[in-house]
């Protein structure tokens, strides 16, 4: 559960726009690669310095400079001085945890957005910061750790007929959004599942405790996941309605349906928050009733049984019957013991009546 | 109750635009049906294949194409090729787990709602996606399952005096929305005697812990709906205000009687769900007054009787009353048994006293 | 409880626009008045059939025509093809479950109303829709049963000197209106009474668990008013801010007092739910308050003398004392009884001290 | 509590513009006062008749004419008659219950504000509305009852250096309605002071079901100064910003200072509403968790001791141990009770140490 | 606690625009101390009058005045005379318990924000009024205490190289209200720490009822927080977007980055709310889960035992077996002891198995 508590003070006191990585260290190595295409043509390499990457922005092909590790400020300082990025934008980059957000350049767009993976042994959700520059004909993305979310894209660049290959940057970066965005449905799916399993568990009425802790921690996770993807909604809205040069009007026609998409996300997060909240009430609500039916057979038990046991306990006592007739005389009672049964079972059978009316049985 | 929950996760990593059905094969064979009509002459086919139908949106009437079925891809290829339809609008009518919503293009109109069928035996809300192509003289709809909710409207177009004969393509899209929205208060009725039946249930202090299961399944339904709908809201209001050219004014006045019906099926949904959820807190009222009493009853038995089987207890011992007068002198006493009974009596009574203005009786 | 849940679904696939009453026949016949003044005349009379109430139109004076009861559909039909009135506009006074709304054409505007009267007997608010057409010299009200509220504005048009009498048709139409808002506060006073005396109730501890259906279904009937003064509050609104050539300009200055009206009746109804809300609470806390002081009487009770019968039944055994001094050597003690005494004493009174510490005495 | 529920329905029916005084007749005789002044001069009179403070109108000076009591409609009448004021505003003058509210008219401003005031004996807020009339150089309030919350601002009028002797007639209301505002903050520290004290009191644990009943009233307190200071919100907001010729350029800016109070004053409403029931939920989690401990004590003495008891009870059993060694051989042990009391003493334990480790001890 | 609940009452009555201090005297001594600079000099003093700051803003550089301590009025009042600030804004400036807000002026602009500091002793969060007046070449900010959190921004500014020295006063103002934002990110991060401790210990199942204590406090200390952050949106907001001369465009975009971090603050805080409320929740259903499980416990002990004690009661009875063959024969059975054993066996079986299949053991 450590995601959601994320220190924010390392950087008190500082002067805005200081370039320091305020993560962990999370990878050995950065990872610096470049994807170069246009429609004929595809290059694709690793290379060990940033700056080996800056002749490919010159030419008119679309290039991806895609970034793991944030660790070596320096590669965020050459490109600061090569790509003319504000300083805030660098600082933004390397403060793990933004708030996804949007700011529009005279000659880039700045995105940030949070990806979400699901950690399947620990149950956790995992997130990572996700930056991207749109330039003229470029998209620079920025990844804490290096991973395999973007593989499919890479896929379909390598397709010579795909529709990425005859589109330009900002095709691109709708790419690199749309799947973030596809990635927020495989948590949900998950986080389904979870939910349908814990509702079964609470109708067939397992009374474990830890279906509470499995609760509060689903609840925690889709608190977690709106306080990415509300914003994410933003971000993509301000992407639709800015009329930036950067981004090509058939390509807003796509960034609508990436909307959709993020509305379809953040509908199906307040769903699973209000679904997540009706099975803990359903919860509390069976242990109530358990408690009640408990209370029953306790108060049936007792109810029945203490008067009897009273009865039982006078014919115990040891009073003198020798001394006086008024001492206990039923203990000398031809029929005693037969007239004490039946008033214990007509006692009994009273009080059965009595709850039987009162709906106890 | 696997409605809510659809699996998103089948087309991640895939290009935007591809397309590819998401949801199950729900009939065995597409059905193409074309009716095509104007004040005068009307035809109705069933067509093999959807080239059939392409001839009919020539002419100058009316044509309505119905497609049951979504899993032949190719009959939509051939409609995006022949209509000009955006692949990514392609791509939504596929993926059948949308959210209502509209989308303007120069030539058509592209809608999204999802109908709902109450399935009596299983006591579920089943929903289905219904795309809307509306062109120039043309309206094309779309099904994941043949239904009969249309056969209606289909009688309608029948009637050569109706206005929908004398009215264009315009006219009948918002007849099909209409009664899609109409098919809401159908689920709201059902919905709404489940509200009045759980509420005398409980009322009558039905206490089956089947209610709890019950209103819990409501919830989750309302929850549903309302998932539906207000999107739908947005949907008709967008219709109401966009100036398409492809709605005529005269259309517009229905258009807003169909935007007030949507509103008032989602005051109807808002309302149901308080309702439910006031039905709720009356059932755990209602066992926490139970429970009460049920406390009362175990409190006043064990609180009468308790003390009066100690002291029974105490002369059922055995002290020797031979070796000392000290030894409980009481059982060698004349009247020994009377106080007793009078003691006995005595508390009882003043307990009984207690309770009473303590209002437990 | 049956007014909320009314039936939508009776007009299911019917043809926008069709004449088909929904409602229940309320009233055996429609009785049809009209009420033609200006400042120097007034006419008032019954009419037998719609068509005689068209003359009175055609002059200059303000006419008044009202409708009660609305089974008979060719009435309807009638003032259709005589006013020119919409279909939709004949269709929405014939289903009698219409949210509050206005419309604007251009001859004329359409405004539905829901009035509300309290059933003294029953103790439910019972809801009419009341239908009212404003025309440039003339209002058509349609009521479902005939009622007495319009009669003190009947009496105001008797008076010569009133302002009514000076004013023109729109001021009738505020007029009438203004006496439908002012019923709310009719109900609103009766439910005010009802949530004092609610209050007092519980905050005398009654615990009469009718408290809590009576709470139940005021909230329920607050639901209900709510769900039919917020649209109101729109109509209202419109009304003032829509430029018609219908309202003059002096009498927006009463129709901004009306929206006052509304305003407050919707303020009240909302505090009126936190109230009611305000007071489950209260009695839920005391319900749990009262199992707690129930809990400690019959804990005090019972720990008291659990262990107290528990040493009582020690001395009670028949170990044989005979064979061997270690059997029950107490039992032939001179002081034995006396010691036990002791002991008994000492243990109530140190468990009273216990509780008297845990503050429960 | 009475402050809350008015009766609303005392004109249902009448004309709108009637001149009737609504509320209770609560000071015996009216009082009119005037105050005249200007930077030079400064006159103060009380006065019989109304008539007697129109000259004051016609001077250059700022005029006050405070009217203490309204039972005396025809003051208003005249009022009505000489500063040619809408029937509709001497009718909400009249109509004590209402919600604050602004309205400009052509050469006067309406203003209706309420006046809260502690009733230190009753522990209940007591409001009063006080209107106020703008017009180009007078101001004419209205009291319910006689006060003395205007008193220090009539000591800022006889100073001659003061602001308000520089000022015009909207300053002088402008420091009206500052001074009710800044009665609201008095309000507010009393209610602070309660909100603390309840906080401690259940903090300490008081189980006294007093507190209940004081947070119950204290919510009712704190929703009854929201219904009151929202809408002063709006209605100082638009004074800000309409621009109407009776307010000075100069005094906007102490305009936007009060509506910074407002806001204040709405904002301290809203947090002690969250305060209120936070202190709630506080009381309930504690008593919860008593009820959590006595059912421990209970259970622990129960459960040990009952047991016990049955052994104990199995030895009073009078078998006949004469007629077969099967009966009740332990009876005849030698160490026979030295058995059973290491039984007893080793199930206590057994049982304590089971309490430990559930950490029920 | 004692930091929501401030007193308003202190200057009910006086004119607007008094100068009165509010607060406490924090501190002894009023220190003011100037800082000016400009790229090349740079400047330290600390003053003992407020006359002697004056000459600094003379010049062109970039003079920042910081007054520590309010209690000695007349400073304000020479401050008020000098650079003619609004009496309103003094009067602000003095109260110290304003809502954050800016208000524009034509040369300068005022803005009061709220200041945070944990008291690691006490765990209270303590605030303090941080007002600045931004004027041309001039920042003039005012504190209660005297305090150390701007000595970073103090070191910057000594830095020859830092954008600060190259800036003007609106950066200055930014970096002000950066360092004050930035402290609420030290908050939030204690806060967070106590959160999942919280979480831990409950989670952990301690249930003493410090806990709800520690969480009532964080809930309040969270609504504190909220209700000083939410204005500073607004503050910041306005500051972004009015169009003043006293802001450089390239300040503008710092600004920007301000107005993220207070909404990641916000956003914090909500989320920490929502956080606190599922702690909460968590909390009482697992004193619901124990306190049924204790029930159980007792349950299935006197459920087991009572019965079984009434038996052996009933062979503990005294009836004279030797006067009839009715009394009590199972006395002399030879078996009679063996019996009673198997009884007593069979119904505790019997119990067991009952509770085993209502799941409760």
């Amino acid at each position: 559960m450590d995601h959601e508590i994320r220190k924010h003070s390392a950087k008190i006191g500082l002067s805005p726009g200081s370039f320091i990585y305020t993560g962990e260290k999370k990878v050995e190595e950065v990872k610096i690669s470049v994807i170069d295409y246009n429609r004929q043509h595809l290059e694709k390499h690793v290379v060990n310095r940033i700056e080996d990457t800056f002749p490919y922005n010159d030419s008119d092909s679309v290039s991806w400079i895609n970034i793991d590790g944030l660790h070596e400020v320096e590669i965020l300082q050459k490109i600061n001085e090569h790509y003319e990025i504000h300083p805030l934008v660098i600082e933004d980059i390397l403060s793990t945890n933004q708030r996804p957000k949007i700011e529009f350049f005279d000659n880039y767009i700045y995105i940030v957005t949070r990806m979400m993976k699901y950690d399947e042994k620990q149950h956790v959700i995992n997130s990572e910061q996700i930056s991207l520059i749109l330039g003229k004909n470029f998209v620079i993305t920025f990844q804490e750790v290096e991973g395999d979310i973007f593989d499919p894209l890479r896929q379909r660049i390598a397709n010579e007929n795909g529709r990425i290959r005859r589109s330009g940057a900002d095709y691109l970066a709708y790419a690199i959004l749309d799947i973030i965005v596809d990635n927020y449905f495989l948590i949900l799916d998950t986080l389904g599942d979870e939910i349908e399993s814990l509702d079964e568990k609470v109708l067939e009425n397992a009374s474990d405790e830890g279906i509470v802790k499995q609760i509060h921690h689903l609840k925690r996770e889709l608190l977690f996941l709106r306080k990415s993807t509300w914003p994410l909604r933003e971000v993509i809205s301000n992407l639709q309605r800015e009329e930036s040069k950067l981004i090509k009007k058939q390509t807003i026609r796509f960034v609508n349906d990436l909307y959709d998409h993020t509305i379809q996300v953040i509908d199906t997060v307040e769903t699973y928050r209000e679904m997540a909240s009706g099975i803990l009430d359903l919860y509390l609500t069976s242990i109530s009733n358990r408690m009640n039916e408990v209370m029953k057979v306790l108060t049936i038990i007792a109810t029945i049984f203490i008067p009897l046991s009273f009865i039982a306990g006078i014919y115990g006592m040891n009073f003198d019957t020798a001394i006086s007739p008024f001492n206990m005389p039923e203990l000398g009672f031809r029929y005693g013991y037969l007239i004490f049964w039946m008033l214990t079972v007509g006692i009994a059978g009273g009080l059965l009546i009595f709850f039987r009316k009162k709906r106890w049985l």
